[in-house]
């Protein structure tokens, strides 16, 4: 085996790394043989050469076998996940999952938390009261057997390598790397005992990918290297030009995510639910294409099934299942101030991006880890794309804790919205599709 | 001041920090506000991107800054300093500084030790009797005035972001970076109050550049750089494709050094020593042109008083003066073995990295920082490039500490002779000359 300095300068010099030496540089991160300025050096190494699709598959095995690997083999059905790159308002994974589940799926999702303008559904799912995401991975096992779906945070014994490189390339400018990307995605998920997974690789002003060509990159490589660590996966192309719904907080998205169990929720999220679903079918081998699935779907809605695997779910970690019915259970902002259109025309565009850090300004997100959130703030939409305002009328509504709150946010949320002459033709939700 | 993420992400991304920027990564390095991690990130995005001009002038006072410079206005001379970027039986230093203070320059050198396959210039002075390299600041000022020349070590309040950044690089795969390397040289040699600096920039097997290009690039940087930095600088490019002089190891070499100084010692070495010499003289002020700095050395060798300073530093860095007259004060390795020809030919080359390796391996030279070197040991050449041999000649000895240890290097050296009909033209010494 050459030296770990020699390993760190062949990929420096464009060169390939076998498995085994990709293993050593991760064991040797573990050992302490390998300190954290050799890793993150080695990261910037790769952001300038990158990795083939054989390097990437053994670092995503490697920085799984840095830890534990949920077992679940005891459950019987699929075990299909779905992971987002992450956007603005994208709440989907707290309907998705319970809704999975009622179709016959094993949905054992290892969660994140809001970071910048993104937000994350621990934060989102916290704001139940009640509900704990930090459980023993004994308990999240029986949650995934009885009820069919448990949501928690990345505990220490899982793909401790990709924690602790995540937290290096942080703060190392190695962040945009694609196969350190798949890597730490695909590890951390696989982790959770998988057999398959269904990415939503978002792209747009409030998406981390912000050209479809970086994004279809992004989800080759998700797709390849997944595949070649033996996992069924697919990924979606959605697009995160406009924030998902009509919410972004965290409080207010649960319950516009909850919503869409029963029936309800803004179309564009409904959508995106249910595509990601029909494809977790179809990853887990239930249904042999999307179509097939939806009927599913709509089946598990309108019996309510959905909606009551959620609130068992809930129910199991901690929360208080009454939520699912009664909205009003969840925490709510004091004070809702409206955003008053200042000109009249169509909505041609709501820039996520705007949006996403005017919720983070308010509260609703953070800018650094160690931050905590209110699960109360946040902002409501009053419109979307397409939709003719007139001036004064509402573009939507800040919640906030206190009116001081607002000044500053009002007008950032306000010259998010750009008006036009109108029409405006919808984009499509799904870009693409990459199996 | 954008945040240090911001600016690694900035020189990642190819754009050009300001001096102050600049000076705010080495500051904060510092400080403790940017770790280790974060600067061998810094680095190897460095070595990607490069360093303009200007960015490495300001890294090159910014690293000078992180420590003390050493106030050398009492000394009335012209400072200049004469730096290697290291070879195999690169010795001329211990020549050089006494020659070139014996005709009127003040040379306070801080030179390194030797490490991989080139020696340094610490461990062969440490090889006289009594030697120290480690004097405190008062001490060398004053032998500096004194005498006119001194060598020590780099102390740890000069340029310590240097001695740290260095230490990250050894161990990341960012050594070589250009860059890096002249801010590393001019802020450690800056330190020690200099006015004029000349550069030996190595080239071929034996040194840190292979080719002529590269060192013409690093030679050009240093001497633009240095320029930028307010020093008179100039380089010579030197053949490093086999050893200079006679002997590597470092009682040898110290012999061989000191030999010169009497008017002796291989062809070769004195003329690397008088091109050097003289262009000190020119940096210096002291003559127009190296030309006219012959006769001046001719009759500091002839008349013995560059031997005079020799042995007054030498006695004042608490040395043996004696062994400049006798060098049988030097240690000797007890056992010598010839390593003879196999076949008859004419020396078409000798190479200086495998015989620099295998100096080391006989306990000449270290592989790590941290160990000790045998000053007894080495390997003396009996024939130059040119010279015919027949079977069974010998191509050169073994110093060795006992028998046992020449064995292994026995092939090992005689494989780093090429023999051929010949006849060879002798490669010119100096290769080109930066001003």
């Amino acid at each position: 085996m050459p030296s770990l300095v020699e390993l760190i300068t062949r990929k420096r010099d464009g060169g390939e790394l076998s498995s085994d030496e990709i293993g050593e540089l991760i064991s040797a991160l573990g050992e302490g043989r390998l300190a954290d300025y050799q890793m993150s050096a080695f990261c910037m190494a790769v952001f300038f050469r990158g990795m083939t699709a054989a390097e990437t598959v053994a670092l995503t095995h490697a920085m799984l076998r840095s830890g534990a690997v949920i077992d679940l083999g005891d459950v019987s059905r699929p075990k299909v996940d779905k992971h987002s790159t992450g956007g603005v308002g994208d709440k989907v994974s707290i309907c998705l999952a319970p809704l999975a589940a009622a179709c016959g799926l094993a949905v054992p999702m290892i969660s994140g938390r809001g970071l910048g303008h993104t937000g994350g559904t621990l934060d989102k799912l916290e704001a139940i009261p009640g509900f704990s995401v930090d459980l023993d991975i004994e308990r999240f096992r029986r949650i995934v057997r009885e009820v069919g779906c448990c949501m928690i945070g990345q505990t220490s014994d899982l793909a401790p390598a990709d924690k602790r490189i995540y937290a290096l390339r942080d703060v190392t400018g190695t962040v945009e790397s694609i196969p350190l990307i798949v890597a730490s995605i695909l590890s951390k998920k696989l982790a959770a005992g998988i057999e398959g997974l269904v990415l939503d690789v978002k792209v747009g002003r409030g998406a981390f990918m912000k050209t479809t060509e970086t994004a279809r990159e992004l989800a080759l490589a998700l797709v390849r290297v997944g595949s070649g660590a033996g996992k069924r996966v697919s990924a979606l192309i959605t697009d995160m030009s406009a924030p998902l719904g009509l919410t972004v907080g965290n409080a207010i998205e649960t319950e516009e995510a909850l919503a869409v169990l029963g029936g309800a929720g803004p179309p564009d999220l409904v959508e995106c639910t249910l595509e990601l679903a029909a494809e977790m079918l179809v990853v887990g081998g239930l249904v042999p294409e999307p179509a097939a699935a939806r009927p599913l779907l709509a089946r598990a809605i309108a019996s309510g099934a959905a909606a009551e695997v959620a609130e068992r779910m809930i129910a199991a970690q901690g929360g208080d299942p009454r939520v699912v019915a009664d909205p009003s259970r969840l925490p709510h902002a004091p004070v809702r101030v409206p955003v008053a259109a200042s000109s009249e025309g169509v909505v041609t565009g709501i820039d996520a991006l705007e949006i996403g850090l005017a919720a983070v300004a308010l509260g609703a997100g953070r800018t650094r880890a160690d931050q905590a959130v209110d699960p109360r703030v946040g902002i409501e939409l009053a419109v979307r794309r397409g939709d003719r305002v007139t001036v004064g009328a509402p573009l939507g509504w800040l919640h906030v804790a206190s009116e001081d709150a607002a000044p500053r946010a009002l007008e950032r949320v306000r010259s998010a919205f750009t008006l036009g002459p109108g029409p405006v033709p919808a984009p499509p939700l799904v870009l693409d599709r990459v199996r």
